[in-house]
């Protein structure tokens, strides 16, 4: 088990380590990315580590053009408008991803437990890039995927190989897994997440394959997209508005799943995020290949306390049943 | 057909009839709320108004304290935080849905294609209320929900009578249908949208059915809920993260759809726009009981020759076919 934002703003060691740096900054100094990723693993005893990093960070690597605002999110200077925007979109190369390299291999020296290493799920930085910042309704992203499907799949191809040159570095630094986020993937159809997403998605994954680690692949708000997303994955990560036994029937015995406690349900009291996390496992009736976590990041607002419960309930109750 | 927001913001005609007249200022006057209610049935032909109205409108007609913000939503003054807020929920009496009441019969009185009325379902009117706004990851009301089941089972009772009155008047004024929006139930699990939403909704509804007119429910993301969300309901709407026949199939032949094109494609060329309309119409290969509308409502920025051309081929190409 981890939890997706186990580094961060829950924990008070973070903000006293973190201080004031932009998010950016932080990310640029091995020393620093090294410390906020441990915190939570000496902290809970979680049975990996999460890269602390952003699905932006390649992106600003390449000089595109990014900023991380603080209550916004990403924002994009000069958002992705036409074709000559796609010189401007490049893998980076291995001087450019130093400061991640390092700050793995600072990592794995230092942990006893995997270290997962991720990046944006070329979709997701399609919508970033397109629509400039975090987006509602990714409304300059369809107009342009459905006006424009030519350009938009090229777009789509240079974030994959974006996504592909940083998955890259950080697995050959030691990550011993990835994780590829494609958070907005939830805003697509499943005809258009065929069409618009699924292609250079794959191709990441298949990269990953490659390189002989496992690969998550986790969306919110997809449950229609579960079975296109398994494709190539060796783990599906569900949120938590698909109960994981109708994930588990969806994907089949094949598929390993991931999640799914709703990250709202740790702000009640303990004794109801018990329940709740029991009905989790419960759910998933001891099949092996479940990674416990959340169905998407920590909160802000959530009390450590809970989370810690939390990690030892689910080392307590958490067994995989012999068949 | 219609379209969710057909009247506001995306009419040239909106802006010149409302000018800078607040939106609950707007709602107050029954002239100026059959003027934006007939705009969109007079230009496009649809085959049915809905009420200019909003969900909080009741909220406002009994001094909860609510406010519409310009680009940002829904704003209560004193959020809903404890049991001594109970007293200052309680359903609208007839003179304080006098504006409501006096619009829809104007309407009635003009119209020759049914009227449609609506409310804001409980769980989303709680969201608004516990949080203070819009919310985007609904911690707080998940919180009460979990943390203090009896309180937040009370809250939801009262706003399912808030919410009953205010159709009881709109459906006694003349409206010929109602929609019940649950816009932020597909933020829940299914597990409790049945446990913490679905008790409530389904009082409204089995309180419109007594009225004898149709009722539609229709929440965002919720496709694991769509058979929860049928109780009781004569339509279900469905967003565009469904296609229909996946949405036929879990709710059965006893139950009408609405949707689902994404308000999104709308702002692509014509031809695509038209592509995306038959994969609809295609998806729910002419099975009688399906409204053609979007998937959500209008966004602002659609041009009103498309929505135009959509009614059009839905009239020319939408037939029931005969069993």
């Amino acid at each position: 088990m981890w939890f997706m934002r186990q580094a961060g703003r829950s924990l008070p060691e973070y903000h006293r380590a973190r201080g004031d740096t932009a998010l950016l900054e932080a990310v640029a100094r091995p020393d620093l990315v090294t410390e906020l990723t441990l915190q939570p693993v000496r902290r809970y005893g979680v049975d990996a580590a999460v890269l602390f990093s952003d699905i932006v960070v390649p992106l600003a690597a390449i000089d595109f053009g990014v900023d991380i605002v603080a209550g916004t999110g990403p924002v994009i200077e000069r958002p992705f408008a036409g074709r000559a925007d796609l010189d401007r979109l490049r893998p980076p190369d291995a001087e450019e991803l130093a400061h991640v390299s390092a700050a793995v291999r600072l990592l794995v020296a230092e942990l006893d437990v995997p270290l997962i290493g991720f990046a944006g799920a070329p979709f997701t930085l399609a919508s970033y890039a397109v629509e400039g910042g975090p987006s509602r309704h990714h409304s300059r992203t369809k107009a342009m995927m459905l006006g424009e499907p030519g350009l938009w799949l090229d777009l789509t191809e240079r974030l994959a190989d974006v996504a592909i040159a940083s998955l890259r570095a950080q697995v050959a630094a030691g990550a011993g897994a990835v994780q590829l986020f494609d958070s907005w993937a939830g805003c697509l159809s499943p005809d258009h997440y065929r069409r618009f997403a699924a292609p250079a998605s794959r191709r990441v994954l298949a990269a990953v394959a490659e390189l002989g680690v496992p690969a998550i692949h986790f969306g919110v708000g997809a449950g229609e997209l579960l079975e296109d997303m398994a494709v190539g994955a060796d783990v599906v990560g569900i949120d938590w508005r698909v109960p994981l036994d109708a994930a588990r029937s969806r994907l089949g015995p094949d598929v390993a799943v991931q999640g799914n406690l709703d990250p709202a349900a740790c702000l009640a009291p303990w004794e109801k995020v018990a329940a709740e996390a029991r009905s989790v496992l419960a759910a998933n009736a001891g099949r092996p290949g479940h990674i416990f976590n959340l169905g998407h990041g920590v909160l802000p607002e959530t009390d450590p306390a809970i989370l810690q419960r939390l990690v030892d309930l689910v080392h307590r109750d958490g067994h995989a049943v012999e068949p």
